[in-house]
């Protein structure tokens, strides 16, 4: 029996001068990560990159040639900043056309006089595009090989995701375990290192938190098989007992 | 006269497994590029990356060599997933060892009981690396060249901020201003394609907003030249005025 996991990764592109500048603050990544760990599928690579075609392009052809996924977010509303469709098309080498589905969603969603030239130009991206449904507002992603491109409204980019189940070949879904414990980083640094090179296959991760008065660390244990993650918790659980230190509850 | 605008850039570099699983939501790519908008440097492409020696050594040269200047965040704590100060040191090709200046810092910060092998390890850096000094903890990040790695806790990064001002030769401060309207994108994304067409200099960006009932657009207007995102603003006012679009108070 071959027990090997298939290790499935992906990248994400976000696409936009307002997470640059620091205006808007990020929580795409943390939606999609979330989403595809379920699927067992890993995000090993994030980056963040102005609305420019040139540097579209060019980390749309790196990051899909390094990785088995790609999501990108931002960049395909109706205005002149919104370049990511035609940027993509020409990553690939492919026409930036109109889609005949997306138009028909699209006349179909809007009155015919609110089905304006920024409307329409939401029906425009690469040919032969699989589109990507939206349930919230009607204009769709869409789907270039391993490429999926999404819009940069967090709302409405989840409540995509749930349709591109099928158009995913994650591995095993990553599991994970938080223990939170009432010390310093520093007091535990040395004894979860060994347990870490005990333990290969688990991901143990320590993250200080200070949150309503409370300081402590969380150790996160991060696998794909859940035999590992309790046999790793087990090693930590009875260092910590030995230790004297004690779980809090963060929240 | 030379009206020429330098434009000074950087990338950064958020270093860590929690930001990548969707587990943690990074804020400090906001605070840097804030900080670093006031003196004059652009953040241009940031890069989310694992906990991994590999990776982190790769991405550093590339970066340092492609960006005026490089901010790193995460692992420098005292933890066996912390590896970004030896990371660097390879990528420099430069001893990993202990800074004397930190080790001096960092012993009196601490009692002597306190000051246990992983608060040792945050004393070693690359050689002759030129501290960042730390008023909340004491555990100081440093500098090589034109990286500068800082830690991952937000309120940490943040008061280290202040004392690198010195540090950075940055150009013009970039200035912004935004216009929020009563209306939606495909509205006015012809009106705005021309305005942006006739303002080269100006960086003008369309972000839709669902806010406490309210649904509107958010136009920022980016600039170094004042005069030039006054003309642009004025060019704006102009437009929504005849298509008696209002101005609406966002929060």
């Amino acid at each position: 029996m071959n027990n090997k996991v298939v290790k499935v990764n992906a990248a994400i592109a976000i696409i936009g001068n307002e997470i640059l500048s620091g205006r808007t603050l990020d929580v795409n990544l943390s939606t999609i990560s979330k989403w595809l760990n379920t699927l067992g599928v890993r995000v090993v690579e994030v980056r963040v990159i102005p609305d420019i075609e040139k540097r579209i392009i060019e980390t749309i052809n790196e990051l899909r040639k390094k990785f088995d996924y790609v999501f990108t977010t931002g960049g395909i509303g109706p205005t002149h900043d919104d370049i990511t469709a035609e940027s993509v098309s020409k990553a690939f080498g492919l026409k930036y056309e109109i889609h005949k589905e997306a138009f028909k969603i699209l006349k179909d969603y809007y009155k015919i006089s609110d089905f304006n030239e920024g409307r329409q130009k939401m029906t425009k991206m690469p040919s032969k595009a699989t589109l990507i449904l939206n349930p919230s507002s009607g204009a769709p992603g869409f789907i270039i090989e391993n490429v999926f491109c999404l819009p940069g409204v967090p709302s409405i980019l989840k409540s995509m995701l749930g349709g591109l189940k099928n158009n995913i070949n994650g591995g095993k879904s990553i599991l994970t375990h938080t223990i939170n414990l009432q010390t310093m980083e520093s007091e535990i640094a040395k004894t979860l290192a060994e347990v870490q090179d005990k333990n290969r296959d688990v991901e143990i991760g320590s993250y200080p938190f200070f949150k309503a008065g409370k300081i402590g660390v969380s150790v996160v244990l991060r696998s794909e098989e859940q035999s590992k993650i309790d046999d790793c918790n087990l090693q930590i659980l009875k260092f910590i007992s030995e230790k004297k230190i004690e779980q809090i509850n963060k929240d």
